[in-house]
């Protein structure tokens, strides 16, 4: 199933894809007002959902609403850095020290937008994108092993984890680039877990104004998906919903020669074969 | 008014400290049922609460429950680190980069624990203690002034930012090893801003066993917490009832020589005069 979240007569309504349409959920008779009620809902909420869908007509058809983040507030979005073999030379020559372990830093859940929400920049002026592949945390996760991570993964989607290269490198933390309000578009749907065969197997891209950036597939990440429940796992707990931006591919603006940053009116499209695309234009004035 | 959430009937009740007891909230018929919604509420709810506190009695000892975190979990947890200055040698010492910029990072919100919970260390081999002021956000805060930024905090409370030293140094982002489950308890109250004539000239300290630690005053902040406020809100929106943790002065386990970590049955008590104290057990097996 693809789940989405959309806005209807002013307010956020949740919903599964049918189609070209949306099945309007609460509509269908769901017990479950969120999507997170859902996901908490385990494998008995999936197929009641299902069930509901199955039964269902889509009352609006999906290029007539406003998606929005397919998942409300979550409790945590975590990212890792330096993922992909080319993108962690292109960290080398902006001089950002390598790790020994997997570099995990915080998207402030306050930056989460909607799939073709526009990117405000902000005050920064070396706005960049990056396209990845983002999970959803199904089951509670404390100490899992790789083995056992597929089993912690409610869905995915497509992330562009936008960054401001100015403020992220204010320190050796990254904070303060990586959340800026309107940095966090994401969807455009959750594809639930079944529908994915493997989430290291899927050509991810991304276009600035229809111009090819990033191009690789996911199979090059250098800690895979369950590597980074492993050890996220290890130290601390991943609740239901929380959401991972598993890595971006070398192809981002500040590793051209010159930089290359996006500017107001630009129009950056991101992209996962069998996900879907999310497409965010920056700001103008 | 100091709040207080509290195990009674096995949930969490709200309430204010009332002479050596707690007025609980819902009791003496506040509309809110949470800390946050009180402080969503603003000044009109800080009234209505104080005048139903003034005519209510204590209907606990606080000797006679357990106080949980003073707030519901946050949409943020952010600590600046290499806030006071000798605590900045010894973290040169430890061969962390210096920055131009305030050093944030994140406490994932799933570590947060109350002020006399157990100390879990985990997997951890170096775990230590940082005594902090904390901050809870009153008022939404985007591109906030230093002069506007005291009108937007709430109240205060003291924080352990206890730290994963070895997980800590994994990578330059310090995120592993600050979230550990139950590494963030905070208490044993919210004092309101209203009570603390001035956050930048508070003595602090941390004892390991009745031994003092740390022990030293908030003026020697390098970034005030206006200052953090200013630099946060400018990158992105805090929230109310987010916190922020401003930082731990010298005399940290790691900046020993030899480094002197806490070890299972340890009990580390952090005070701030004009706030309180929180005092946690390391969990022994």
């Amino acid at each position: 199933m693809r789940f989405v979240r959309f806005e209807a007569d002013g307010g956020a309504r949740i919903g599964v894809v049918k189609d070209d349409g949306i099945v309007d959920l609460i509509d269908a008779g769901s017990r479950h007002e969120t999507i997170r009620s859902i996901i908490e809902g385990g494998s008995a909420a999936l197929a009641e959902t299902r069930a509901l869908v199955d039964r269902a007509s889509a009352s609006a058809a999906l290029t007539e609403v406003r998606l929005l983040a397919p998942i409300e507030r979550p409790g945590k979005y975590l990212a890792i850095g330096m993922n992909y073999g080319k993108h962690l030379e292109e960290a080398d020559r902006l001089g950002v020290a390598r790790s020994s372990h997997q570099v995990w830093f915080n998207k402030q859940t306050t930056c989460i937008t909607g799939p073709y929400d526009e990117i405000d920049p902000g005050v920064t002026e070396k706005l960049d994108y990056e396209v990845e592949l983002g999970l959803v945390v199904g089951r509670t996760a404390k100490h899992v092993s790789e083995a056992d991570a597929p089993a912690h993964i409610f869905g995915y989607f497509v992330a562009n984890d936008v960054s401001a290269r100015d403020w992220q490198f204010h320190s050796s933390t990254f904070t303060m680039g990586k959340s800026f309000d309107s940095h966090g578009p994401i969807g455009p749907w959750i594809v639930t877990a079944d529908e994915i065969a493997d989430p290291h197997a899927l050509d991810l891209r991304s276009f600035v104004n229809g111009e090819r950036r990033q191009s690789n597939n996911t199979r090059n990440m250098i800690a895979d998906c369950w590597a980074q429940i492993a050890y996220l796992s290890t130290a601390f707990t991943l609740e239901p919903g929380d959401l991972i931006a598993t890595g971006t591919p070398e192809g981002v603006g500040v590793g051209m020669d010159p930089p290359l940053f996006l500017k107001p009116g630009d129009v950056v499209r991101c992209e996962i074969d069998g996900i879907g695309a999310i497409e965010n234009r920056v700001k103008s004035g």
